[in-house]
């Protein structure tokens, strides 16, 4: 078991860019996000989940004493997740965005949190992070990311580790694909998954850049994602059409990529043709050191 | 009790206007909800919650069986909720919007819901409900909405009416202030409150067009909302700062507004100096008609 506390490593600050980090309202890839938009309609092929396999956001909370919050970044469409021990306060932030860091710190506060860990499901190429910042503003707070990530950070994880807060704890699953350093983050009971950019409600993350491969994000969701239990919560990093949470027994059944042969996968992901994210070059190079430059 | 089967009356199509149904991407209400991000900066005089009044979402769900699903429409800023009975499938949506309901008609039909009842909590003057088309595209489904909002509807609800789907229920709350029909939809063990434009997560509604009233909406939300229980989770029909939900005991002790006395409220409210919204002239006519305009 990994100990957040005892495995921390002196935090890397770059000096060698200057960045903007104020929120950038520009709405282009709100524009992108507008574009991807689905329009199925109501396709008389859908086969709903069978009786036996029905399995819900059915909201049956396993853990005991268990805070959670999903909140939304409009421009990159990112979602963070704060949970926490209602008993001892302690808590963990996930994939926190620079531009929300105001109200994630003021919800913190506001619930009387301890902030222990903010973690990176893996190093972001659409926004950048707040997790370095946060640190500056919180005593004691730790940053984590995988190990395979190549970024800086207090805490470097792999396969097997938990992420602790209280009696709570997130156990990380290596998913590489998007990127090689992908993690998921699996609460203690299996009832919630934070799938990162690997698997997304009804899609996946994409693989045309950084470390990206098809072969293993395919390989990845089977293997570390789909064994979970089908009533398990998904709860991803982004989603561009409002939807907030699936479950595992959904997108095995429903996911339109996931559902194919690897080969078919292989060729759906080959032939995205999807925009460069218009922050890549400034988002990854930030990224590789907890989101903090000059500031 | 109101029956939702049984109190329907025919609906009102007016084909007097042609509408543009097709989503508006020119962001103008995104630029609208930018430009309402907080700041706030974490301030050293916030107080957290006592422990004995530490009340959060912490999913601890009550109500047995029941599915539960927010859904998000990026351009109003609008969440839609979805209820069901996992046992008999019956369903509820709530506040659908027009631009999303091929995403929602998809969600329904893949977890083989029933869906029974599309709900209003009130008029709408930032978008078009989606509950007339939807009507169109599921048999049998009928339409609510209050009795005081003026609008057409299969169903016109009032204090204390319950919508049932399965074995659970919502009942209703009058909620006036925003417009002189809002409802509060409340489920059955009051771990759920469906707060429309009235109480918003650390705000709430405009009371500058339509039937607002300051006063009243002030009265709605201290006599009908925070007397429910701390704990009750909030789920507004938007928010602007992607915040998924919040509770009673949070509100009553965190929101800015809510917090003052009337007298206060009522200056505040006067002074917001809001822009009128870019939709109004489009979305209260036809939601007056269910959203159905000639389709």
């Amino acid at each position: 078991m990994c100990s957040v506390l005892n495995r921390v490593k002196p935090i890397h600050r770059a000096a060698a860019l200057s960045l903007r980090l104020k929120a950038n309202t520009e709405g282009s890839s709100y524009a992108a996000a507008q574009s991807r938009r689905l329009s199925p309609g109501v396709t008389s092929f859908i086969e709903p989940l069978p009786v036996t396999r029905r399995l819900y956001c059915s909201r049956t909370q396993k853990a005991e004493g268990l805070l959670f919050r999903q909140l939304f970044e409009i421009e990159s469409c990112t979602y963070t997740y704060l949970l926490a021990d209602t008993g001892t306060r302690e808590a963990v932030i996930i994939d926190p965005v620079l531009e929300t860091i105001d109200r994630d710190l003021k919800i913190i506060k506001e619930l009387g949190l301890d902030l222990k860990v903010a973690v990176n499901t893996h190093c972001h190429a659409d926004h950048i992070t707040s997790s370095g910042l946060m640190k500056k503003r919180l005593a004691g707070l730790k940053s984590a990311i995988s190990k395979y990530s190549g970024a800086a950070a207090d805490i470097h994880f792999s396969e097997g580790d938990k992420i602790t807060f209280g009696k709570h704890y997130l156990t990380v699953r290596g998913t590489p694909g998007h990127t090689d350093g992908c993690a998921t983050l699996v609460l203690e009971d299996q009832s919630m998954a934070f799938t990162g950019d690997a698997l997304l409600i009804r899609g996946c993350g994409r693989t045309d850049f950084q470390q990206g491969s098809a072969t293993k994000l395919y390989e990845s969701i089977h293997k570390q994602i789909f064994t979970l239990p089908d009533e398990c919560l998904v709860y991803p990093a982004h989603d561009y059409l409002g939807q907030t949470v699936s479950t595992i027994g959904e997108e095995r059944k429903f996911n339109p990529r996931l559902t194919k042969t690897k080969e078919e996968f292989v060729k759906i992901m080959k032939n995205l043709n999807l925009r460069k994210p218009y922050k890549i070059d400034i988002a990854v190079p930030a990224n590789l050191v907890c989101g903090l430059q000059e500031i």
